[in-house]
């Protein structure tokens, strides 16, 4: 990586810091930007629970876990044991005033630093943490604050969050991670945009028919589930992920790519999405919840199993046809779907081209030329493919073949692809929120779900029922074959 | 080749049966579409030239020949048995009206067949083998004659050939051969136009900045000596091929690939072609001439000495400008360039766009980000090139890379690909003459390409110099950088 520059000196304060986020991705993020030298010397890491553990302790756990999440390869042992003489561990149950004072002890000799306080604990407790960095007069200018989703239940709950934490963090130093816009295809998205001229001019209805958003997962709640039963896909992943790649296709240039320019038109596309209210919901959108079924091979148990055998209307399926009313986008569908133990774990965008208006080629109509496709793959193999129709070689009449213009990242590039939180991590120090979501962004976006959770909860249907490893609810594929269109399946690469 | 299917019983008679072209390229392409069954049972091929063979020697020359003009593993013993036993020959000296009557008897009894007479000989004697034909009564309405370039010498010598052949054969039966049209690539760029929706609202001046068409060789005229230094490469290669891939390049969508749909939008190109005259000639046309040099690691001799030291201004390398006024393409300038002896042999057709009106990206200035090219090959290796703009992988800023989405014939579709002649002659056969040069187009192309010849003619200048085995004269760069671009050098695959 000799591309990175390094950050300022840090100190990074992690809430939650024996959790499940902490062990899986911000502790192995760190590390490797640590061991690509993009952490200054003196920088800490600080975790933070209720645990009770000492720097010992924690070093301890830390040192016999981190290898476990890290890409294969990637651990050093030298670089192992700079990283754990960065890391303190400090006990504190939130609500008790006097437990701050260890952590308010450690920033005393560094008052001028850059200070991240990750808040990777549940939302219930950033008003109280907040309130405790303010007593502990801990924010300063160079501080910022990071939330994890969900932002949030609903509108009301998350207004009451951007409340909270407002009241101690100014906007500019608010971090709303939403890690999918971390991903490398996520932020090749940009570029594809914005840096190569031949895509504007076909940027819009007049070319697109249109655009299919997949994210597709084949793990189940498993141990979330006390959690996602409160939630659902809806929330869980539309709101926030889906949402926000539906933004990064549609939206206009921006003047520059910094935070304001890329979120104002972010959050335009936002206010443009059509309104889905009462009977529409029904019409436009699919929810559904998975039954026992195989998932590669294995038997795995059904939704209301994983409760066990509580009856729930929680989806762990959602697909919606959503629209975007401005002049680019007017009667262009947008389709996005989203589900749990799906067939195959596949997260892509697709942009699909209008059909040629006349077939000059003798014999071969209109409706037999396949329609030029744009497919961005997030997950597996981050890539991107266009669909081209070729001339089948030979000699004879014409005959017509689709075949893919391909791009792997990592066959191309042919270095490890970072994950989304190393790059987040170092925006987030360097204070540069580009790619987090405003908060009129997190609640605009509540605005445009909630009336979907409430027609749905009004409803006297239950979700549709789909077998573990299938595509999900056959009631998804009519949503898009009603319209003449269909879902889009990635042949393998 | 599955997907072949076969012709009409025909009679092939190729005047010119013991020259170079039926040798080298005439017969393996009738060999080839003989053994994938494309050739009906009692069709004939009937070699005619002044050899005074007999069928018996003549089939043992071309089994002795067959072989080391095919696709290394495409001879078979029973194919080639089969096919030579097709084959007859005919001794004919033109002018003499008696040795005509061998080649009368042998269709006498296939008076309804489809016949095509070949004029693989000089363009001189087309008149005479016309006016032989109509003497013998051979000319039916089942009949076609394929001419072979250069038709003509320059517009007065090209209308002269076209009479003589017109006034036997109706227009839609002569068949003005230009191989380039029958190669995989550029067929299937006919298909990319107007097979993929997407590339329709970019195909004109709005997106695309220039073209670029390459024809280079690494040859030098060889045995042509003789002929080749009365004509130079603008008459052996732009007044036929690179005009005719700036035509279909450019040209409006026909409203069928039929032959007279097809040929109308091509005339309308050439016709808009902006004249070249006068002094402007030297100011858009380079012409140079090879000297001794290194081809490939092997020293060379220049043209003059090819000439025996003869002084000789013809050009064996031509780069200009070219414009089409019309709607589409005002503004857009289409560089071509082709000579003998040059650094490697490589067609290629380069449609580069334009470059992004501003740059969002910070630190990245406008004219930093790559512009997006498409770049076909002819050969070697047929194919096509996307070149994008992505981001280069890694956290910290925004980083754009070009990268090549690539699409190899040869590797997409896994089987040998057709020479150019297979094609067209099964082309003929049917009848179908779309790939082939009616008269207008030839004229108006002639009529474009003169002035050129005559402007170099008044000059005082000789053609610059270059060394064989470079990329050409010096002024050739210079022609297209004084625009601010610059020739494409395609990066190995």
């Amino acid at each position: 990586m000799a591309a990175t520059s390094p950050v300022a000196p840090c100190d990074i304060i992690v809430f939650g810091g024996t959790g499940d986020l902490a062990r899986r991705k911000l502790l192995p993020a760190l590390y490797l930007r640590d061991r690509d030298g993009q952490l200054a010397a003196d920088s800490r890491i600080v975790a933070v629970s209720r645990a009770g553990l000492d720097d010992a302790g924690y070093r301890d756990k830390v040192s016999a876990e981190l290898r476990d999440h890290l890409p294969s390869g990637s651990y050093d042992e030298a670089a192992a044991s700079r990283f754990l003489a960065r890391i303190h561990y400090v006990s504190i149950d939130v609500a008790e005033k006097g437990s701050w004072l260890t952590l308010i002890a450690l920033f005393k000799d560094a008052p001028q630093r850059v200070r991240v306080f990750y808040l990777a604990c549940a939302p219930r407790l950033f008003g109280s943490i907040c309130s405790g960095l303010r007593a502990g007069s801990l924010v300063t200018e160079q501080s910022r604050v990071v939330l994890e989703k969900p932002i949030g239940h609903d509108l009301a709950s998350a207004r009451r969050i951007n409340e909270e934490v407002g009241a101690v963090f100014a906007e500019e130093q608010i971090f709303r991670i939403d890690h999918y816009l971390g991903k490398e295809t996520v932020q090749n998205l940009l570029v594809l945009r914005f840096a190569n001229a031949m895509l504007e001019p076909l940027w819009n209805s007049g070319s697109i028919d249109h655009v299919q958003i997949t994210v597709a997962e084949t793990v189940g709640v498993g141990g979330r589930v006390g959690y996602y039963d409160s939630s659902g896909a809806l929330r869980d992943m539309v709101q926030n992920h889906l949402l926000q790649l539906l933004c990064l296709v549609a939206m206009e240039p921006p003047n520059r790519m910094d935070a304001d320019a890329v979120r104002n038109e972010k959050l335009k596309v936002l206010q443009a999405l059509r309104p889905l209210t009462g009977d529409e919901v029904h019409h436009r959108t699919v929810r559904g919840q998975y039954t026992p079924g195989l998932v590669e091979g294995s038997p795995v148990p059904g939704y209301t199993e994983e409760l066990d055998g509580a009856a729930s209307t929680t989806e762990t399926f959602v697909a919606l046809k959503a629209e975007v009313q401005n002049w680019r986008w007017a009667g262009v569908p947008f389709y996005l779907r989203t589900g749990k133990r799906l067939e195959q774990r596949a997260s892509e965008i697709v942009v699909q081209f209008r059909p040629v208006p006349h077939s000059i080629f003798p014999g071969i109509s209109d409706g037999a030329i396949a329609t030029n496709r744009l497919v961005l793959r997030l997950q597996p193999d981050e890539g991107m493919r266009l669909h081209l129709v070729t001339k089948e070689p030979g000699p004879g009449g014409v005959r017509l073949r689709q075949v893919p213009l391909n791009l792997s990242f990592a066959e191309t590039f042919k270095s490890r692809l970072p994950d989304a939180y190393e790059r987040l991590l170092m925006d987030v120090v360097r204070g540069n929120p580009t790619l987090f979501m405003r908060r009129d962004e997190v609640e605009a976006a509540w605005e445009w779900t909630e009336p979907i959770h409430a027609a749905w909860a009004d409803s006297r249907h239950r979700p549709q029922r789909y077998a573990a490893g299938t595509s999900g609810p056959t009631a998804a594929t009519a949503l898009i074959e009603r319209d003449g269109r269909t879902w889009h399946e990635e042949e393998s690469a």
